[in-house]
């Protein structure tokens, strides 16, 4: 019987509340399967940590610590940016992942990430066979910007999703209160470079009775129909709250944040779009303004993390683990929608061919005609990903995350030098 | 016998995640005794509704709806930002405020606010003495500022402290997370224009490992000191979180926040502190960067309110009206801590001249030496102020929020012109 292999999971990209949940169902199934699969390695820092041999032992951590990710937001083991080239640009580094795999033993590759990894993850796989090591690599989709294909939902973008809506109903209640001598437009930026599936969720509380102007990147920025909606929504409401996304751009494709702004030494100012919608409001229709831009809290927030977005991302690191003891390789582990009211779905399977460098945007049918709300279909998707809370533990009023002990393995290999 | 007497209740300036609940108190509390408290009716958007006779019967409103103003953030009658002047200035106003109450037979008059409303409550009820026409005016603290005197702490403050406390635990999870390739400094910017004690809030993270510099408007700006503390955090751990008060300024007194920057067209651009300093640690130690500005977020965030702020909100509401069934007049309830730990307090009461144009600041030894940080003694007054969690019911994902009905009460008096 041949020898039992470890695993070896990393992190990559912008992290999200959920990631680690996915680290956790990676981890525990491994751990309910140690017939099969020897201890599960984590990459310090992601790749980087596979790159240069730093490998953290999980199986130092105790179960109450592992169970603990489920609720802890950001990366435990460390995340990276950082985009293996293709193999013909940079076999160097391919071939050291598999050095390091082999003398670590490891037969199973999970990389919890968004696009850069699902490719990463299957350019491995390919060279693992053209290179005789056989390695299972197996990608667990995250990502805030749910722009992953085949799947219906990647895990992290419900917990942003509620945040969102959850923070835009509040500060639109606010902006209401405050309307009749103060402020009368809240503007509130939130992630979506490319894909405004982040934005949309803002439009939620359009069903709250809130008059809300979402700017998506995927619609080009004219700022004439935007100042005639909002002069519109305050001459009828009193006010209104903007949700625009950081992706938003003008017809040539410059993004609004960047307004050539220069401080008083004439340096580059690198603001939000927030400020320069608010000031373009103020200057137009001479409304005061306040404006937020929630830049990390946004991912990080796992205080209001969706319970559905939670429930997914350990679901789908579990299954992860599950394919690669059935023996699949070079797939992705997916949500199926079998139904939106009540919500049902099911866990599929992808091809990491059909996944790697594919980008998923918003159908123009979830964005309506205006270009400034989101449809009926867009709210009958979004729904069902923000449904229930699922509340960290607290103490001394604030919640308690897990801070792992990440061990180091034993190095057995030269260093390598990264370029 | 003589009539019973009905009540006045507005809301003033800035609005919180728990002035709602001070407000379920007052109403609640007046209900209570109806044998001695006849309607209880609430200025439409603050003082203003009583100045226009623009009054809202909360007589109509059900049991449930007011009770749930308990888990509903914003002002739920509207607030205003409107300061009366003084006796002297401005005697049209506070006479129309005397011949408002007359008309709807007000004996009571409940204002929630800070400073600014305390001084207004002080004066009615000055005033209402030497005109003859009895009203019993009692001040409702709130302020997210906590910059009201005597009082230990003011409602709404505790629910920013939380979550500006779990906002920055979060997001310098996430930085950590990334530091090895990516971002390495996260700057949140807080509310606290003149007080710090929001700011101080951010600091609490230092106890859970976080590297945090805290920037207070009580300590002069010193641009070699500050970065010379983020490089050293960033050397020693790898990343840092700044928390930056908006209120931070240089020691000529012009605030970090304006840069004397312009945009492309010349125009002054109103931008926040955050962005500068995030823009500041770039430029001289060319670290990657992400920044934040919660704003609004912050003060509304009744999702994660503390549940001593809530609680306390709804007791001092109560309180006023049981201060004034035992004929007390100008005075305002008040937070006396007994202990830290066990945290116990109890309900005091305060003469409202003694409240008046009086502000708190933090005391300097709740600021470490340095300037950068919080002190012991710090940490023990904020820590049982965010302790516990409140959370709204949700429904679909999102939390449930009372919007009243809010009705007119007919108007006896010719209009009133507002100057």
């Amino acid at each position: 019987m041949a020898r039992k292999k470890n695993a070896f999971y990393a992190q990559s990209g912008g992290v999200t509340a959920v990631i680690n949940a996915s680290a956790c169902g990676v981890i525990e199934t491994a751990r309910a399967h140690s017939d099969q699969i020897g201890k599960v390695y984590a990459g310090r820092n992601g790749i980087i940590g596979a790159l240069t041999e730093d490998l953290i032992d999980t199986s130092r951590e105790s179960i109450l610590s592992i169970a603990m990710l489920r609720s802890t937001p950001s990366g435990a083991f460390g995340s990276a940016r950082y985009k293996l080239k293709s193999l013909e640009a940079n076999r160097r580094e391919y071939e050291r992942l598999m050095e390091v795999f082999k003398a670590h033993n490891i037969g199973y590759f999970f990389y919890n990430g968004g696009g850069d990894s699902a490719d990463t993850c299957y350019k491995v796989s390919q060279l693992s066979e053209s290179m005789g090591y056989p390695i299972q690599a197996i990608h667990v989709p995250k990502t805030v910007d749910n722009d992953l294909p085949i799947t219906d939902c990647c895990p992290g973008f419900g917990s942003v999703a509620k945040y969102v809506a959850v923070s835009a109903l509040e500060a639109s209640f606010d902006v209401r209160s405050m309307a009749k001598t103060s402020t009368k437009v809240f503007v509130l930026e939130v992630m979506g470079r490319h894909a405004g599936w982040i934005a949309a969720a803002g439009g939620l509380v359009q069903d709250h009775g809130i008059p809300v102007v979402v700017l998506f990147p995927e619609v080009e920025f004219d700022e004439a129909k935007f100042l005639a909606r909002v002069d519109a929504l305050v001459k009828s409401h009193g006010y209104c709250t903007v949700v625009v996304s950081e992706g938003c751009h003008y017809p040539d494709g410059r993004f609004l944040a960047e307004q050539g702004t220069r401080d008083a030494f004439g340096h580059a100012q690198l603001g939000g779009a927030a400020p320069v919608v608010a000031n373009m409001v103020k200057q137009a229709l001479g409304h005061k303004f306040h404006w937020a831009v929630a830049d990390y809290l946004q991912r990080s927030a796992r205080h209001i993390a969706s319970k559905t977005d939670v429930k997914q991302a350990y679901e789908l690191g579990r299954a992860a683990v599950r394919m690669a003891l059935k023996g699949h390789n070079a797939v992705m582990p997916t949500i199926e929608r079998v139904s939106d009211r009540p919500y049902k779905y099911k866990i599929g399977m992808a091809p990491l061919s059909e996944v790697a460098n594919v980008e998923k945007f918003m159908p123009r049918d979830f964005i309506t005609e205006d270009g400034f709300g989101i449809t009926e279909s867009c709210k009958r998707y979004l729904m069902p990903l923000i449904q229930g809370e699922d509340y960290p533990k607290y103490k001394d009023g604030l919640p308690v995350f897990a801070t792992l002990k990440n061990l180091p393995v034993e190095k057995k290999l030269p260093a390598f030098e990264m370029k």
